[in-house]
This record gives C-alpha cells, sequence and structure tokens, in this order.
C-alpha cells in the first residue's frame, strides 16, 4: 500500500471519478464505494443492497473492514449524491424524496460510521452538501430535505464527543453547481463561469485531506463561483 | 360531518391523543391517522406498511380520499415522531437514523402531501420540529438529521409554488421538551416548569386552526418554556 490512504464514497460518479484518478495521480491508495465498480480505483466496495438502510451498512462496514485490514485511512471523501426536483403537488414528491435521502444521507452517514471505525486519528472526512439548501427549496423539497439533513449532521460531528478519531476534521463542501459533463449536457445555456470546476474542489479536498488550510470541523464551506474563480464562505 | 375537519398525523401519541379529544370537544369532526386506531376520533387511517416508503404512501393516500370522499380539511397537524440518541460511534447509528427518518420525515411529507389535495384553501398545516435541531445534534445525530430536514421541508413549502392550496399556511412548532407521561416517567428528575403542556400547544393550534394570529407560512415556531410560561420565537 502506498503511504496515504483514501477512501472515496461515490467513487463512480462525475465528482468521484475524477477524484479517484487525481489522489492516484499523486501516490495515494484509494478505494471506492459505489454502486459500479471504478477500475480506476486500487479497492472497489459494491453497494448492492438499495432498499434496507441496515442491510447495505452491514454489506459495505464489513466489506470495508475486509479491505483495510487494520489499516487506518488518512481521509474520507463523500461525495454520493443526486438531484432530483418536485414540490408539494409533485406525484413523484415521496419517490423522490425517498430517493434524494438515498442518495446524500445514507451514503453520508455510512461515511461518518466508517470514519468513526477506521479514520486515523486527526483524519480528514468530507461530506458534500449543497449551497442553495441555505435556503428554503419549494422546487426542490427532497432534495432540499436531504441536504440540509446532511448539514445539521456535519454540525453534529464537529461537536465534542461526536464519536469522531480524536482531532479528525469534518466538514461539508457546499457548492452551487459543479461543471461536470451531466450539467453541460442538461443545462447548455447555462453560464459555465459560475460553476465550479471539479480540479478547483479536488485541489481544496487534497489540501484538507493533507491537513492544510483545514477550516473548523462542523463546518459547512460554501463554493461560490464568479467569472470562474471560487471563493470559500464558511459557514 | 360537524362544519370543522381536521386530520391528526400521529393522533394515537401523547400530543396526538390530547389534540384528537381537544379538538373533538370543540366539535370539530377529526380523523387520525397512525399506526393503532384512536377510538376518540370520528375516522382512523392505519398505517400498515413500514418498510417501504412509496407504499406506505399509497395506503395513505387511498384511505385519506375514501374517508374525506370530496370533503376538505380545515387543518392537518402532524405529531407523529419519536427520539433516538446516538453520535457517529453508536451501534445503532443507521437503525436510530433510519427509524428517526421514518416517524418524523415520513409522516411530515404524506401530511404535505394530503395537504396538497385535500387542505382548503386558506387551510393550515402543521408538522413537528424540534427547538435543540436549531445547533448541532452530536448526541442524537439521527433525531437532528430528521428535525433539520422538518425545518428545511416547512421553509420550502412556506415559499411560492409549494404547491400546496392558495393562502394555506404551513409551519412548524419547534419544542423544546413536551410535558408528557413518558418524558415525566423517564426524566423524572427535571424541572417541569421548563417543559411546554400539551394544553398550551393545543391551544395554539386550535388559533391557528382557525385562522387567528397565525405567523407566517413557512414559520419555525420555537415554544421556550421558563417558569411553566411558554414564549413562541419565531425563525
Amino acid at each position: 500500500m502506498a503511504s496515504q490512504k483514501i477512501l472515496i464514497y461515490g467513487g463512480k460518479g462525475a465528482l468521484g471519478s475524477f477524484l479517484v484518478n487525481f489522489f492516484k495521480a499523486k501516490n495515494w491508495w484509494v478505494a471506492s464505494v459505489d454502486l459500479a465498480p471504478n477500475e480506476e480505483a486500487h479497492a472497489n466496495i459494491a453497494i448492492k443492497n438499495t432498499t434496507s438502510w441496515t442491510e447495505q451498512e452491514k454489506e459495505i462496514v464489513t466489506a470495508v473492514e475486509e479491505t483495510l485490514n487494520g489499516e487506518k485511512l488518512d481521509a474520507i471523501l463523500c461525495v454520493a449524491g443526486g438531484w432530483a426536483g418536485g414540490n408539494a403537488a409533485s406525484k413523484d414528491l415521496v419517490k423522490n424524496c425517498d430517493l434524494m435521502w438515498k442518495q446524500s444521507v445514507w451514503s453520508s452517514v455510512l461515511a461518518a460510521e466508517i470514519a468513526s471505525k477506521h479514520l486515523k486519528d486527526g483524519g480528514f472526512l468530507q461530506l458534500t452538501g449543497a449551497q442553495p439548501a441555505l435556503q428554503g427549496t419549494a422546487g426542490m423539497l427532497g432534495y432540499g430535505m436531504a441536504k440540509a439533513a446532511v448539514h445539521q449532521f456535519v454540525k453534529g460531528l464537529g461537536a465534542e464527543n461526536s464519536g469522531l478519531p480524536a482531532n479528525s476534521t469534518a466538514l461539508a463542501i457546499l457548492p452551487v453547481t459543479l461543471d461536470t459533463p451531466n450539467n453541460r449536457k442538461f443545462m447548455a445555456n447555462a453560464d459555465f463561469t459560475s460553476w465550479t470546476t471539479l480540479e478547483h474542489v479536488a485541489e481544496l479536498l487534497l489540501q484538507w485531506s493533507l491537513g492544510q488550510n483545514r477550516p473548523a470541523s462542523g463546518s459547512l464551506v460554501q463554493l461560490v463561483t464568479k467569472d470562474s474563480k471560487t471563493e470559500q464562505i464558511v459557514c
């Protein structure tokens, strides 16, 4: 194994795949947790059960234990997630609330559980919130709820006696829109200079994984991009 | 049917049972949705499926439609919920996060769906948040996440185009501790003068159901009790 080890939850998604390659190129040992394997990762943990959270927990926790075999992780990044819209009158209200919860919250909670068991003292846990969920989200109720839950979770994880290893940092990044191929495809006429690049996110996460310039544990770090420059606003 | 109609989601719980009796005594027609029937209610809708949210939705929505048979509701109160503790190292982390989500969020979202279909224009929808979830909740991560999600949901429901009937009000009450028999049993040495009585909550909800002194839609209404006097702090 390389000297530094990272687990990327959602390592087959747009941001996750980018991070797998990025950290691998920096000579980190990289594990990916996702529905599908990422062939670039050194190890893959497959998410199989998507109907019972406690069953999924058993599978993932067992597989992570076997994969790590007593080694500790320097960092855990959870970039799993998705998006769906809908207000209270949407015929898919419950279906989408359910999906958003599974994609953003099941993953975040399992990443924290893995951190409580396998992250080094002084290690780094990153979850993914959303800047728009700092206000009401009438047109995307399920998405807003799941992201608000992640924000609340991070605030708790950053407090004393949260169950994370000593001196570790837990925070969430709150992007507005990430510059991914899918977002370019579905919002082809948007102003891309207000989108945050995956490279910028990766550089930040590398710094924080190395223990450099970390915001306080429990922070919500908004990533606000204007004229292709990204500012961090910590709240 | 009496002239005014109310649906109480969680009508067999401590607060829910109190509300069923209270509104019935004021001559309202009262329906209860809960796992067990409340014999005092004029109509009962049983929650059966607790493993699939979309299946539960079908059952509840169909049963409510049959029960109302075209009549509209003046108010929907959702007081379903529960409490469980646990930090990130708790062996029951996922189990309790799952339970809290089902108890507080499945119920809140279904109450809002019922509101979108069956609440009168100008009607009233109340959900139940928690004052402690306005800050980090390290020792009760699942509870905090579920309640933060409810807060986010209410903010969205109070905004324009949320899918609720015209001129209706959606808000959440955020109690600290309610003065229930179970809370007296499990926290026997607490200062009861800082607990909020069920009668006080019922009087407030009656006013708001009647359209009197309603805070703005989307409000989070903290109920803070000191020396047996309860103050509302709207945020």
